[in-house]
């Protein structure tokens, strides 16, 4: 996976574990427009904050980044060592201090050990190349299992241009959980407050449906750098159609990342899709939705590969979205089994148990009281999930 | 355990399991204020609905409870069994149908079976008497693991009241499992406006305290019914020193309940208190608890005995409130592991490590921002209670 215009590198730098990549570079050939998407949780990271503060420019060259430490709740010191961190990076690059972005996912509390960076930039960035893409997916995973990689091509007028990406993340199985970090780069050439809009946009419909409204960690970011090197007509207010192209290319690549990042689900062994139709509102669909998909006795029966439409039903009485229970129908995939708030019946049930134990399905709550239709992904909870977080710091 | 004016009884009807108490009556001697609080969840159990209907008259004679059964999410035959179930009870006991309560647990979406009512509603009037408080604090359990009785004496002037009361839950770990359902009998006079004033200010800050707003299940419920044989210059709106003293009592008897049902809290190892002080307001202070005390995080670092502030940090971080994080100090019992926002340093992790060992522990939260203080009590998130809820109708 290559991507005209950038240069990426990855190194064991020891900061949690030995014998793992865990700090990458990643690196545009010139200073580019960058936009970011990031937590909306109030105690920020350290490299959230710089992050912030560096990118009301909306342009960027590189970003640093590690696991094993997410330098989050370390005070002035944990900014400090943010601080230097970058600069070395910078001073290695002859870039600007302020060129350079940082992130970090790990462990909260503890500060980042600067010696794993002192001992490892110069490394780091000397082994900069164009193939390495995949060393940094690799390098910013935690309790990730897999890699989680995507692009697509998108027609700008007559110009292919292309969007790649990673991401991070195996904590979004309960909301408050969630690390999650993307980094997407393009060689379209873009207005940095289009790239920035567009991103908020594509963001909202993808990565977002995977977690729920403000309980994002300390350290979720997504950033988008836009190299430029393509040849098509500048994305910008005046490109209509050429944005269209863009936002739906990038929301194809936010949004495979996002499927992969509930796949990889905390101990998940199934991917579901809730999705509320007819309901007299995006707002209410969504918020629907995302109960649904955040209740523990929901995700719980899933992982029971248990049928249990009661605690389905139950979890949208408490979303706060008004609706007529007596309307409601529910269908596993395509099995009906609550139609107007009851029970279809007993063979329903055991189709749909034939449903539950696929490894990906979709609950379809329909409210019959509108035209607005929302979905979110989550997975189940299984027993896995509480043995990850309960043994991770050991 | 017994209190003057009342009655109970309880039967195996074999609801769901045999060879188990699953149906229970409580009786007054005669029409006495009653007053009931019950689910905020929009999709409401038959009984409940049945019993908001009837309650809005204050007065009520008998209880009849089943566990094994929700009866909810049943559409209008629910709610024609619960009328039916009701009256069964009724012509046995020769008091008009409203004056009998209904209430069930159980799960949810599957019709009552009312054979069972039909078949024992005759044994269960016949064997009502005062001892049999116990039997039905039996039958009303699901998947808790004990029964759950509290009682007290309060003076009002110089007569001695007595307040007595059971409870069933077992699923508070997690907001949307809970069915709590209690039941509370007193021989105080009491005025039924008063009696139902007074039930709302306890339960809010006793049995609400162990859940999350809204976040109730379909069944929810907390009676009182006082049967008034007590001597007692009778509690009313001019009796400002007989409510305040009930209250109390009442207060005792529900927080000893509700702090019964967490220890009980399904796959619970711990009982844990999460303490918010200093505060901007009472809101601030209750939100960020209830916050703190229902994130999956913060309950598997509980349960395994680690430590892990950071996750109390992010989980206060997405609250809502507004607070300086730089300003938090956070300790375990009397073990400071925070201040001003960051670590105080290993030896403090330590220690507070073997806090976390015991059965039982509060986690103080100071805001330095305010004078309001709240506390919500919780629970650990462990293996067995994904084991209990992926199982549970199996």
């Amino acid at each position: 996976m290559k991507i005209d215009g950038f240069s990426f590198s990855a190194v064991e730098a020891g900061i949690r574990y030995n014998d793992r990549l865990d700090l990458g570079l990643m690196v545009c050939e010139k200073p580019c427009p960058t936009a970011g998407v990031f937590t909306t949780n109030q105690v920020k990271a350290a490299p959230v904050l710089l992050d912030i503060e560096r990118l009301q420019k909306g342009v960027a060259r590189a970003i640093l980044v590690n696991s094993g430490c997410a330098n989050a709740c370390t005070g002035e010191k944990g900014m400090e060592t943010a601080r230097l961190t970058g600069k070395m990076v910078a001073d290695l690059l002859h870039i600007p201090e302020d060129h350079v972005l940082l992130s970090s996912t790990g462990v909260i509390g503890e500060q980042l050990n600067i010696n794993a960076f002192e001992n490892n930039s110069k490394k780091l960035v000397a082994s900069l190349g164009p193939e390495n893409f995949r060393k940094v997916a690799l390098a910013i995973m935690t309790t990730d299992t897999v890699m989680k990689t995507a692009q697509t091509n998108v027609k700008i007028g007559d110009t292919n241009v292309k969007i790649v990406g990673m991401a991070k993340g195996s904590g979004m199985i309960m909301p408050d959980m969630a690390t999650m970090l993307s980094f997407i780069f393009t060689d379209a050439k873009i207005n940095p407050v289009e790239l920035k809009k567009i991103l908020l946009d594509s963001v909202k419909k993808t990565l977002n449906r995977v977690s729920v409204d403000g309980d994002t960690s300390t350290n979720d970011m997504t950033i988008i750098m836009a190299g430029g090197t393509a040849a098509n007509n500048i994305i910008d207010g005046d490109n209509g159609t050429g944005r269209q192209q863009f936002l739906r290319g990038l929301e194809s690549v936010l949004r495979d990342l996002a499927l992969q990042i509930v796949r990889d689900g905390e101990g998940a062994t199934k991917t579901i899709t809730i999705k509320v139709e007819q309901a007299k509102c995006s707002d209410d669909a969504e918020k629907m939705a995302r109960t649904i998909a955040n209740s523990s006795l929901v995700k719980t029966a899933f992982f029971g590969e248990d049928a249990n439409w009661g605690r389905i039903l139950m979890a949208m009485g408490r979303s706060g979205v008004i609706f007529s229970p007596e309307k409601v129908d529910i269908s596993f995939d395509d099995i009906p089994i609550v139609r107007n708030g009851v029970a279809v019946g007993e063979s329903a049930e055991e189709s749909a148990g034939e449903v539950l134990k696929k490894k990906s399905f979709t609950v379809n709550v329909n409210l019959h009281d509108g035209v607005s239709c929302e979905e979110v992904y989550t997975c189940d909870f299984s027993i896995d999930y509480v043995k990850i977080n309960a043994d991770y710091r050991s």
